[in-house]
């Protein structure tokens, strides 16, 4: 079958940047291309918009199709690619999206369909093709961005945390460390959190203590345009 | 002339949200329609993209081609917008650019072809046809955060200025009033504005004094990542 227009079109396609954060660091969720052009080689999940379904449902179902995830993952739109040869088969013009999941929620099943797709530690995946380098770039500094301004999500954290854990987490986001006593001060300051009266249990040093966050208060202040500046 | 493919393509345009700034408030750059669908109606500038174009190259065609403006206006990208039906013709997704200009560099002549083409306070424009309500929504809403975090841009004052002309183009963006004493704290405190030892003059009230911005000042603390909150 055969689809013809006036004039001619690029393809529209999507592609998903997923990061996958625990205290050792970011990592990006990648597939092995089973076909050409670049078959074979590591690249973002993606693929073609159809005609019956928005931009966001086309991001979710190529990664449901190409990783198994999918359904649970909050995919905000990144930002659209169109440099005229970044597809060496023709125009294809790529609505990215991206994502942060908590990874121990997300271990790729190495059992099923999606066992060519995994997670990879930023500093330790192949090159990219296309412009896919140029995608993730761009998803990465959006992220460390954002948290500059929005608390991480909840769902990154286990219900109960400790300062040292939190801090290690936007460690991990932004690639550098950051100052013990400024990041609490700031933290608490923003009156996020609720201390658990409880502390740490089973460790050898001196046992932290356990908060939970806010959420009603994190709602609040979200309405009110609070500055989260870290 | 015909142009077939295997699968069906949604078509891919470009739309312009172009805001222009004085002290009385923004207004935003609409164009009549000079065909279907929504003849005659009022409406954002853009069209389709050309295969031989980046996204952005034809957004900026397509704003000089309907308004007149275009080579000296700094577009960023604001969003692609993607559902079913936005386009009662057929699927059409569209990717969103805007600007802010200074309004008087940028007075729409009458006499061209760009006559069709006009400057609408946000309160008194007619209903915008296709989602182009949301769009300038999308638009205004990432405008605001903007100049939350980034100071607002040289080129929308004069080259010295007063505190309070610069606090009125604020108040014009934010579409609320700001509070004198706390605006006029933070902005000194960045060391982005300097004295120039001059003041008003011809004024009837107390002359104020005249600023400049630091240029040199403003790119180190962007480097730097600096929080401009105000």
């Amino acid at each position: 079958m055969s689809h013809s227009y006036e004039h001619p079109r690029p393809a529209l396609a999507v592609d998903c940047v997923v990061f996958g954060l625990d205290e050792n660091g970011l990592q990006v969720l990648l597939v092995e291309r089973g076909v050409a052009p670049f078959k074979g080689r590591t690249a973002l999940p993606g693929g073609f918009v159809r005609l019956d379904e928005t931009l966001e449902e086309a991001a979710r179902r190529e990664l449901e199709e190409e990783t198994g995830l999918g359904a649970k993952v909050f995919l905000e739109q990144l930002y659209t690619f169109g440099d005229l040869h970044r597809d060496p088969r023709e125009r294809v013009v790529s609505v990215a999206y991206y994502a942060l999941v908590k990874l121990s929620d997300h271990r790729v099943r190495a059992a099923t369909d999606a066992s060519a797709a995994a997670w990879f530690r930023l500093g330790d995946k192949p090159q990219l093709p296309f412009d896919h380098e140029q995608i993730l770039r761009v998803a990465k500094a959006r992220l460390q961005a954002k948290v500059r301004y929005q608390p991480l999500g909840f769902e990154l954290l286990p219900p109960r945390f400790t300062l040292a854990q939190l801090q290690s987490l936007y460690e991990a986001v932004l690639e550098k460390p950051v100052d013990k006593r400024n990041f609490r001060k700031k933290i608490l300051s923003m009156e996020l959190l609720e201390e658990t009266g409880e502390r740490e249990e089973g460790v050898s040093h001196r046992a932290a203590r356990l908060y939970r966050f806010d959420r009603k208060r994190y709602v609040a202040l979200e309405k009110a345009g609070v500055n989260f500046e870290l």
